[in-house]
């Protein structure tokens, strides 16, 4: 008798997903001891704050989605930009497009917080460090920014932190890019700081406590800064440069103009415009400044053999330790993008690179003598890849027949065009352009350089080895190999990290991104060539508003920092509006985000710090006391939910409720939204804005450290009051370079919503909290569980407590290490509590993963007993010289426990066992001798 | 002063193909002794046969490629394809598509035929021989063959020297495909078998010594040939089931019916179209047939451990060991494709295959429900995904109509049209095939079987744990990477596999054929939808015609032996045409590659086998002697140039003038063309037939056994005799079920061809050459070269004699294993003579990684030495314990030499060095005990 089978093979929720598969479930149901998951849902999460209806949409399978992108991507006009400001077209090398941004080794990387296991995206991001540094003549680079304009007001910040001049005003060059411009001010309006806009010319060094040049300007202009660094300096005042690291190929570095700090983009090394992003910012600065750069900086340090070894430098100036003393938020890098930029310029190396930026200034010098040999008027006199001509009356005349031979160029002021041009233009480009302007004369084919030759670059750059090995696509290939290697991402084992929700980044979903109709479009190409992008940002619009209950959001911050900042930034904006711009308290409980504290100050606000009651729940009292203490100048309040204790706190509305009866909004950190989705709207329950970690719960990878996104969702009071921008409108200022962030990645969400439907979203969060449930439950007796709702379950996430082991001598560290001979990451460490290890297994991990994490972690905590009962000295134990290298294995063997056990803990696979490049990595060693450039060879060779 | 650069950084040849940069081929130059490259070439190729004048076309930067070949991409049209005929829509899990089509780790990699270094591989491979044999319910499998066609004349071969029949004739179900039985009459006729095609009632079992039959039929037809099976048997001759993997998940198995040996497709599980492949076709046989099957089998033997290691077994069957005896030049898989077919049957499961399978077959019953309540006559009864329309002289009408509604359906005979649903086949579609019909009517909801019931399958399938792994992505994911991490292939180090070219991939070489507009066509679509396919071979027939001097090309074969036999094809039928058919002796040289000889016999030709010389020449007074005696029958030599002692013969064109003197054909095997491009046009020096191996010369990666593509390129009279095909016309037999082979990787050549430019390809030949002799230079006081130029050159090979070392012990096997501690792939070993290495380093190595390979050649020898001077015996050496693994460290220590010694040769990589997974197989146990399907898991635990 023929019986079909009821099995959906292409469910993507159920079965590619959510990693336990429902028998698996079953058994995990037993092991947390409920009956079903609906019971253990009940008992996780209050009743009171569960949505009434179902999320709405149906799945699509991985191959519907896929037609439907096409559909969509079709949508899209991808025509030749021109346009510059910031974003230019690029060639990608396939094999770095291949081996980097399309591989799941490099894309699923976790931040490399624990160096052992990645080493080689620590190498790239050093070789970017020296790439970066070398080129600007700046000594110390970090490991990138978000995007140019951030990272103009990071510089801002920097300056002022820095400057020994008293002044409180910053000034900015008029040939900044407007976005730049405006991210500025809307970055310098809560800090107080007065933004003088004007020609370089117009700057009063002694009013000003730094300035900002761009080189090239926006227009094209090349100009030497050296004066105007000079006379800052007199009057103790910094001197930043905005500038292309492209033309910086062939003109004078501004480190030899005496410039403190540089930033810029790195896009047009290799990384697609993606309507926006992501791609890599960079700032270097001054040695005598290192301490005060925001951003990650990698460093070289030694491990536990003397060895050299990558590791994070400084640390301690993040805002997650810092806290209240933050002055940036910045908490990410666009780790990903900043690796490709780094291969780009391996692949090319500086000869290739100088034959790249010549070939561009080449032909933008061929279009400005062909322009002015038909009569145009073009300026500037001095430029390298930009020029503006004189059109009149005749603008939108011109710019019409440039589109309609496939071209954008820039719409400047009322009477010129700008035009940009990037390593894709080519003689028929330029012929194309020609003929907009209906010049039928070609391009001469012989020109001279279009600036002074005293702007030629004197100096040499990238003189490390790295980019000049060969560069034939084997070696490359397998250096890329190599490095991808040495690092323990997701392609190979669970990365438990509390809080930072490494979840599946399905295939389906990446990939979109490299597809030409979304990775070619510029960010401010007309509205009517972008409809596929307008479509998408809508559509996801609207699932993340049914999502969490919020009326409109805004895609522009780029990071989930970015995100606090800009939703603050609205409360306080709203508050004005409504005349009370006098409210400036921000109150966060002690266990928040260290960026909480951090965004609030950028947002001009004043924290007060709320205390945790024993059970690590906000303490209700405190709150109140502390919210009717501010009274009338209470803003906000910034609480994270489920809180970061990992637990569905009972409180909540009653924290929102007496928060809008001070007259204050309610920010919900959205860092814990995977413990919502389907289940709780935070709209619903009395939140006002929220920001939603894209890479975090909806799918984008996490790339070695970026990129992210980080879009804010609000009530529809807020919505007047969401970020602007210049190419877009809006009341307020825009936070971000580009109108809707890294654009391109908000394909992976989308894709990942649509997979998995409503339905699968919230089951998603349904496994999530058993998965974290089960971990709980299968090692609670070996190690105690710090937070736990009163009915005793955690949300998506578990505190494991380490510090008994103190007593015996084994830190948290030492557990962290070991787990890498086991085969894993190491879960967050010792936060929110020191001495602490946070588990969020996510729900895309299977039983057996599971199962495989927890024999691991039974296995040290009878490593742990050995040395409590004096079995084995703590300093003599597998956990203090985890991780074990091969080569300790090659060399004598003097430790009183086997290579067998160092190297086969129950747990790491047998025939597939990750080996860690690297011993233990010494910290104080490395912050302590900076080294944050790739150090020549013979260092290895000495060492 | 400004001076440009002159380098050109997108020089696809130069800087990314070719290894060597010019620094380094200058230092090269030096150690081979010569003052230019010229010098060399002059010194190595013979002046009197170097073609005039360059090649003529101008090179594309990667860039320009793509471009260029998305306009190519938009000329295809990709409609929905109902055609069937053996090729169906497939849904490429895209976790596949991105983690195995797409990684060069699994596309790189080589034919494993060092099993240590290929257990990744060979377990994919083992999953696929167990999912066939499962589906099938023949207990032996073969790890693929070419296509669907040439494996069911495979199976007829089979069958012949199997059967203990003495008839001479074969049945052929007229209900096989079209392209099949046309393969199989081409196949027959030259082995004197005759091909009886019929209805499967006709036959006359005991006139025949075997019997196919096609199940589905190619019209649809399901029918039970237990009957048939049974007689056949009792006439003492094979039953051969060709079938359809998908329909097996539903309908009864050949097994079952008593069949011998099964056949198919393995194409639609998730493996694209492609215009025709590549996809892997499966054999499966009764356990008694399996040292007659041809292909590779894998086997399960055990290690040095004595642990479960996966090996290539009874490789003795095959035709370069059997040479003269061979009766089936079959040498090569489609190792990529049965990967992903196997990791389809993976990602699905049994219960999601059978989804799949029961969703294809009611929505083809939906469909001819739906067809039969408006009146047409449908057929046949019993049916699996196919039906066919009785629509008399309206057929060209509905076939219009279905085009216009984006359809494909099949003519069938002159009044009726075939539909094939497949798993892309959802309601939307099966609406658009009922509009084209005119029925407004929807199909029905709820069907029945559209077979009988006792067609049911009844047993279980895919009882493997592997296939009921827990199928979420993470798990999958990284079930992939632990495999292919298992495996050494050209993403971490050289393959120096002499005579198979293993050059660099290049990504962008390998980005459009996962374009869907190329993947999706189905090989029969209208050639009016595949105008960007008939460019690219358009294109890429005349650069090879340019290339080799040949007038003409035909795609077809999809292999090099496949080539090989299709060009002596061609060469027999142009002397029966000329009415000169008794010409059957064909002159092969004793050096000649294993398939020479095979492929001759299966051409119905007599080999006569002609001496080589002392310094490993042909013996011209030999051959001048046997050709004479040949005389009027001399049909043809088959000669390798440069031969396979890697080396310029003077001679060749006193060769092709003898046997052009006595009425031969020559043919120039291109399995050396490598040295050849751009420097030596055969058919300008006498030859009239050559195969390319595009998978060896023109970039096409191994696939770690397969793909390959092998078309012939012929002189202007040979031309008329090309394989012809059914759905494209000619008048010989075609070799292959497609027109044009795997159409869809000639993409990777033709993109090779575009981005090297015509001296970009002559300066890879020039770079090989060098690239050999500089090893040649550095070795040749450690390893002796076996043969030599007269000028002492080799050409792009070189053979390093091993056999002294066989005094003292040490194998030439030692060596080979040995070489995997120090990181590489070893050389072909023991051909072209036993007891040598020959190694064939291509361009695409730098220096340092030839340097790499030379310090480890270096430092085995001087292991040899000290096993040869008394320090070390060679059982206990490091040569004969090789490879070491990690488990090896792990264990207690008792060799004479250290762990540094055995793990860390130099050439090895100190942080990135590649662990084999097992230590060295142990071939006889693995012949001794066959197991060719997964075994169960217990008996990893048992060993």
């Amino acid at each position: 008798m023929f019986t079909p089978t009821t099995y959906d093979t292409y469910d993507f929720a159920n079965r590619r997903h959510i990693g336990p598969s429902p028998a698996e479930m079953a058994e995990m149901l037993k092991v947390v001891g409920v009956e079903t998951l609906d019971q253990l849902i009940d008992e996780t999460v209050p009743r009171a704050i569960r949505q009434d209806e179902p999320l709405s949409w149906a799945p699509l399978t991985e191959h519907a989605l896929l037609q439907k992108l096409r559909k969509v991507a079709e949508k899209n006009e991808v025509m030749t930009s021109l346009i510059g400001q910031g974003y230019y077209g690029t060639v990608t090398p396939p094999a770095i497009q291949r081996n980097i941004l399309e591989n799941p080794a490099w894309y699923t990387a976790y931040t490399p917080y624990q160096p052992e296991i990645a080493q080689g995206r620590l190498e790239a991001l050093l070789n970017y460090q020296t790439m970066v540094a070398d080129l600007t003549g700046l000594p110390v680079a970090n490991a990138s920014l978000l995007d140019e304009a951030t990272a103009a007001a990071e510089a801002m910040a920097m300056a002022q932190r820095s400057a020994k001049s008293k002044a409180t005003a910053f000034f900015v060059d008029q040939s900044c890019h407007p976005q730049t411009i405006e991210v500025i001010r809307t970055r310098a309006l809560p800090l107080g700081i007065e933004v003088i806009v004007g020609a370089p010319e117009a700057l009063e060094p002694e009013t000003v406590f730094g300035a900002i040049f761009q080189y090239p300007g926006t227009y094209g202009h090349v100009r030497d800064f050296t004066d105007l660094c000079e006379k800052l300096h007199e009057a103790k005042a910094l001197a930043v440069v905005a500038t292309d690291l492209l033309a910086l190929c062939l003109l004078k570095e501004p480190g030899a103009m005496g410039a403190d700090i540089a930033i810029g983009s790195a896009q047009r090394f290799g990384v697609p415009m993606g309507y926006g992003g992501p791609h890599a910012a960079f700032m270097s600065c001054r040695d005598e400044l290192k301490r005060a750069m925001p951003g990650r900086i990698v460093g070289v340090s030694i491990d536990s053999h003397g060895n050299p070894a990558y590791r994070l430098s400084l640390q301690t100036r993040e805002q997650h330790i810092r806290r209240e003393k933050a002055t940036s938020n910045v908490c990410t890098a666009q780790a990903l993008l900043a690796v490709m930029a780094s291969f780009y310029a391996v692949f090319h190396g500086p000869v290739g690179l100088r034959s790249i930026a010549e070939m561009v200034h080449l032909n933008a010098v061929r279009l400005r003598d062909a322009l002015v040999a038909a009569g145009a008027e073009v300026a500037p006199e001095a430029f390298f890849d930009t020029i503006t001509v004189k059109v009149g009356v005749g603008q939108m005349g011109i710019l019409a027949a440039a589109r309609q031979r496939g071209l954008n160029l820039r719409k400047v002021g009322r009477d010129r065009v700008g035009i940009s041009v990037d390593e894709m233009t080519d003689g028929e480009v330029i012929a194309r352009v020609l003929d907009a302007f209906g010049i039928t004369e070609p391009a001469p084919e012989t020109v001279g350089l279009g600036f002074p030759e005293e702007m030629l670059r004197q100096s040499d750059y990238l003189t490390h080895p790295v980019f000049h090995m060969n560069r034939a696509e084997s070696e490359m290939m397998r250096y890329m190999r190599r490095l991808s290697d040495r690092d323990l991402a997701l392609d190979r084992a669970m990365i438990p990290l509390g809080s930072c929700t490494m979840k599946l980044n399905a295939a389906a979903e990446m990939m979109p991104i490299t597809w030409p109709e979304f990775g070619s479009l510029h960010p401010f190409a007309p509205a009517d060539q972008a409809q596929g992008y307008a479509e998408v940002i809508e559509d996801l619009t609207a699932k993340l508003c049914e999502i969490t209950g919020y009326d409109a959001f805004s895609m522009q911050p780029n990071s989930g920092a970015q995100g606090e900042y800009a939703g603050l930034l609205t409360i306080a904006a709203y508050h004005r509006a409504r005349g009370e711009g006098h409210r400036n308290i921000c109150l966060i409980p002690t266990s928040a985000h260290g960026t909480n504290p951090a965004s609030a100050q950028m947002a001009g606000m004043k924290v007060v710090v709320v205390k945790s009651a024993p059970n690590g729940d906000v303490d209700l009292e405190d709150f109140a006391a502390k919210a009717e203490a501010a009274g009338e100048n209470l803003a906000a309040c910034m609480i994270t939910y489920p809180s970061t204790h990992g637990v569905f706190e009972e409180t909540v509305r009653e924290i929102c409720d007496i928060t809008h009866r001070f007259g204050g909004q309610v920010y919900l950190d959205g860092a814990n939204m995977n413990a919502l989705v389907g289940l709780v709207k935070p709209g619903e329950i009395g939140s006002d804005v929220s920001h939603l970690n894209l890479h975090k719960t909806f799918a984008i990878p996490h790339g070695g450290g970026g990129p992210g996104m980080g879009p804010i969702g609000v009530k529809a009071h807020l919505a007047p009051y969401l970020p602007g921008h210049p190419e877009t409108g809006g009341s307020e200022g825009p936070v971000s370079a580009a109108p809707f962030g890294s654009a391109s990645i908000l394909l992976i969400s989308w894709a990942y919503c649509l997979m998995m439907g409503g339905s699968g979203l919230a089951q998603a969060t349904r496994v999530a909290i058993l998965n974290a449930n089960y971990i709980a439950a299968r090692l609670k007796t070996a190690y105690p569980i710090l937070f736990m709702g009163n009915r005793g379950r955690v949300a998506h996430e578990c505190i494991l407590d380490t510090r008994p082991f103190g007593e015996c001598g084994v830190t948290v560290d030492d557990i962290a290490k070991r787990l890498i001979d086991n085969g894993f990451h190491a879960p967050t460490m010792s936060w929110p509590v020191a001495g602490t290890l946070m588990v969020e297994p996510t729900e895309s991990e299977t039983k057996a993963e599971l199962d495989r994490f927890i024999t691991a972690m039974l296995a040290i905590r009878e490593e742990v007993r050995a040395v409590a009962d004096g079995e084995i000295a703590a300093e003599d134990s597998p956990l203090r010289h985890a991780p074990h290298t091969v080569h300790d294995l090659v060399a004598e063997w003097t430790r009183p426990y086997s290579r067998e056990q160092a190297c086969f803990p129950p747990g790491s696979f047998r025939e597939d066992k990750y080996w860690p490049p690297v011993g233990r990595v010494d910290n104080v060693h490395g912050d302590r001798h900076l080294i944050c450039t790739c150090p020549p060879l013979e260092s290895y060779a000495a060492e």
